[in-house]
C-alpha cells in the first residue's frame, strides 16, 4: 500500500473554489496509485473567528473549553471536503482527532502528541481511499478535545505521515517552496529545490513561516520526508529531507532576518561565577525569550554583557534588570530597538572554513557594523543596525553566490 | 443525589446575553442543591446557516459528513456555555455526543438512540456540578458522529433525563408552557399546568410545536416528567407526566387544528377485499402520510372512500389514485385542498360519556358542517371547510368549558 499524506493550509480550503483545487490534487494522487491521508486546516479566517467570539464571551475562556470550541473549525473543513470527494465516488471519510485517535497530553491549546493509532488508521484504509483528518486537533487520555497550538495541523500531518510511513508528507500552501532568503526584499531570491531538516529548522526559526518548526522537529525525528508546494501550480516545491551528500556541494542554503530584535547591553557587571544566572533566571521566570548573548572578557574584575530579546518584551526586561542593577553591579544599562538579526544558514559549512570570513567581508564591504556575532554549526547570525537588513540580507545572498 | 436535567433550545442560546439568562437559571437551581446537566441547541440559525452551506457545497451532501458538519453548532453552544460557567466558578464541563456517549445507530440525519452511558455520566456527575451536554448529537458504534434529527435536542434531554433517573426534565423555550389551544387565534387560550404524555402526544402531533413528539414518546416509556417552560420568566410552565387521578377532572385538555390537510373522495369504488391495500399501499410506498381514512356503508356493491393527506402530497397523491382508477372502479375522483382538521383532546373522554355530542352539536350550532369524523380514546377529530377553522376553534374551545 503507498500512502501519501497531503496536508492543505487554511487559504487552500477558503472556500468551495479552493476545495475543488485541493480535490484536483487528491485526484491525482489517487491515479497514481496513492491511499491518501489529507489533513486540512479550518477555513481561513474561521479560527480568527472563533478567538473573538470566545473573547467576546469570556475575558479568559477556559482552555479546554476553549479547545472545543476550536476544533469546530477543522471539523467543518473535513466534513464540506469529504462532501465534494463523495460526491466524485471517491471512498472517503472524514476523521477527528478523536476518531483517529490522535492521542495528546492534557495541555490544552499547546498539546503534545504521545501516540496515534496506526493499526487503526491502517483498517481504515483498507476500507478508504481517502481518510480527510481534522489536523490541529487530538484528544487526551479521557477523550476531551486538544488543539496543537496555531499551525498544529502541519504537525498533525508529519505525525500521520510518520505513523502511516508515508512515502512523503506534502504541505501544500499559498508559496511554492522555501526560498533562499525573503523574495520581497531581494528579487535575486530563488526556490530550493532541497533542504535539510535542520537548515529548515534554523530557517523556521527566523521568521520563513512556510512550516511550524514543531512539525519538522517531529519530520527530523522520525525522518519524514516533506515536499512544501503550492495548492496552486503544478510545479514541485522544496524537499525538506535528511542531510545527503548531493547537499554537501551548497556550503550555504539561504539567508535569513529577524527584525524582531532588541539589544540589552550591562556595562561593567561583576565578572565572577553565577552572575549569568542572576541576570537571565528572572527574565526567564517572566517568560521573556532571550536570543542571543554575548559576553566581552573581563577587564579588572568586570565585563560588559550583551544579549537580545524580541522588540516587544525590551521595557519588561529593563523593568527587571533595573531590580537587579545594583546587586550584579552593572554601572550602566544601554538599550537598543534598533536592531536586526540577519543569519548565514547551510549544512555544508560544517565541512567548510571560512564561511564566517566571507560574510564578515562582505558586510565590512557594505560598511555595516556587526555589533554581535553568534554561530553554530550550521549557521552563523549577526546582530547590526536594523536600517541596514535588506542590504545586508542581498549583499550576503550573493557573496555566497545564492543569486545563480 | 438529585439530579435535574435543563434543556434550552436555539433562541435561549442565541448570544451572549441569552447565555447570561441561561446561566442564572443554571445558578438558581444549584442553589437548591441540584447537580445539574445541562442540554443545549445550536445558536438560532446556525443550523440553518449550515445547512445553506452544505448544499452550496453538494446538491445531495453525504449524510455522514451532513452530521459531522451540523454537530459543529451544538459544539459551540456547549464550549461558550462552559466558559461562562467557569468564568463563574461553576464546576463545570462541556460534553459531546461521543464522550457521553449517546450510542446511536446509523441513521445519520435522523439515528435512533440505543444506549447511554449512565454509569460514567454519574461518575462525571460526581466530579462535576454542571455537565453541558450537547444535544441533538450521538455517535454509533464506530465512533462516527450522527445527529437525531430536528428538534432532536429535547430527545436528547430527556434520554439524559431517563438514563440519570433526573427528578425533573426541564426545557426552556421561548413559550412558557403549553396552551389550551393556539393563542393567536382563541385570545382565551389558557396555559395549561398539568397535562398527560398522551396528550401532548396528540397535541404536538397537531402543530403545538412545543416538544419533539419522539421526546414525548421517549418521555413516556420511561417516565420522566416534563417541565415545559419559558427561559425568559421564573413562570411555572407545564408539566408533561403520566396520567394521574386529579387529570381526570377535565373532561378536555384542549383543542388543535390542523390546516395542512387535502381531501380526496374516490367516488364508487369495488367494496370488496382488499380494495383499500390495493389504494393505500402504492400511496404509503411514495412516502406521503395518510391521515384520516373513512368510508361508507355499502351500496350495491360500491362504497365512497376519503381519506386526507397533506397539501403539499395532494398532487402527487391525485397521480397515483389516477393510475389505479379502472383497476379499483372508482366513477369518480374527488379532491378538495380547502380543508382542516379540528381536534378535541383529553385523558378524561376515556370516562365521560357525551365529548362527541357536545363537539358536535357546537359546530353544528355555528352552521359548520363536518366532513369526516375520526376518533381515538383521547381524541374526536373533525375535518371542515378551512375557512372555518378559527370559528371552530373558539367554538370548541368555549363548549368545553376552556374559556375560564
Amino acid at each position: 500500500m503507498r500512502i501519501l499524506v497531503q496536508k492543505f493550509g487554511g487559504t487552500s480550503v477558503a472556500n468551495l473554489e479552493c476545495m475543488l483545487k485541493v480535490r484536483e490534487k487528491v485526484s491525482a494522487a489517487l491515479d497514481k496509485g496513492y491511499k491518501l491521508v489529507v489533513v486540512l486546516s479550518a477555513m481561513s479566517g474561521e479560527t480568527n473567528r472563533l478567538i473573538d467570539m470566545a473573547q467576546k464571551w469570556s475575558p479568559r475562556p477556559d482552555p479546554a473549553e476553549m479547545d472545543v470550541l476550536l476544533a469546530t473549525g477543522e471539523q467543518t473543513s473535513v466534513a464540506l471536503f469529504s462532501m465534494l470527494l463523495k460526491d466524485k465516488g471517491i471512498k472517503a471519510r472524514s476523521l477527528l482527532g478523536y476518531q483517529i485517535p490522535i492521542q495528546t497530553d492534557k495541555s490544552f491549546g499547546k498539546a503534545r502528541i504521545l501516540d496515534i493509532d496506526t493499526d487503526r488508521l491502517e483498517q481504515m484504509l483498507s476500507r478508504f481511499d481517502v481518510l480527510v483528518a481534522a489536523g490541529f486537533q487530538g484528544c487526551d487520555c479521557e477523550q476531551r478535545i486538544t488543539t496543537l497550538g496555531r499551525g498544529g495541523s502541519d504537525t498533525s500531518a508529519v505525525a500521520l505521515a510518520a505513523a502511516l510511513k508515508a512515502e512523503m508528507c506534502e504541505i501544500y500552501t499559498d508559496v511554492d517552496g522555501v526560498y533562499t532568503t525573503d523574495p520581497n526584499i531581494c528579487s535575486r531570491a530563488r526556490k530550493i529545490p532541497k533542504i535539510a531538516y535542520d537548515e529548515m529548522l534554523e530557517m523556521a526559526s527566523m521568521g520563513a513561516k512556510v512550516l511550524q518548526i514543531r512539525s519538522v522537529e517531529f519530520a527530523k525525528k522520525y525522518n519524514v520526508p516533506i515536499h512544501v508546494r503550492s495548492t496552486f501550480s503544478d510545479e514541485p516545491g522544496t524537499l525538506v529531507i535528511q542531510e545527503d551528500e548531493t547537499m554537501e556541494s551548497a556550503m550555504v542554503s539561504g539567508i535569513a532576518y529577524d527584525k524582531d530584535q532588541a539589544r540589552i547591553t550591562l556595562v561593567d557587571v561583576y565578572d565572577e561565577p553565577g552572575i549569568a544566572a542572576r541576570v537571565f533566571e528572572p527574565i526567564a521566570a517572566a517568560n521573556i525569550v532571550v536570543d542571543m548573548i554575548v559576553q566581552n572578557p573581563s577587564r579588572e574584575g568586570r565585563t560588559d554583557m550583551t544579549f537580545t530579546v524580541p522588540k516587544s518584551s525590551l521595557e519588561d526586561t529593563l523593568a527587571i534588570i533595573e531590580k537587579i542593577k545594583t546587586d550584579i553591579g552593572a554601572r550602566d544599562i544601554l538599550a537598543d530597538p534598533n536592531v536586526a538579526k540577519v543569519s548565514v544558514i547551510g549544512v555544508g559549512m560544517r565541512n567548510h572554513s571560512g564561511v564566517a570570513a566571507i560574510a564578515f567581508s562582505a558586510l565590512k564591504n557594505e560598511n555595516i557594523n556587526i555589533m554581535i556575532i553568534s554561530t553554530s554549526e550550521i549557521k552563523i547570525s549577526c546582530l547590526i543596525e536594523e536600517k541596514y537588513t535588506e542590504l545586508a540580507v542581498r549583499t550576503l545572498h550573493e557573496a555566497f553566490g545564492l543569486d545563480k
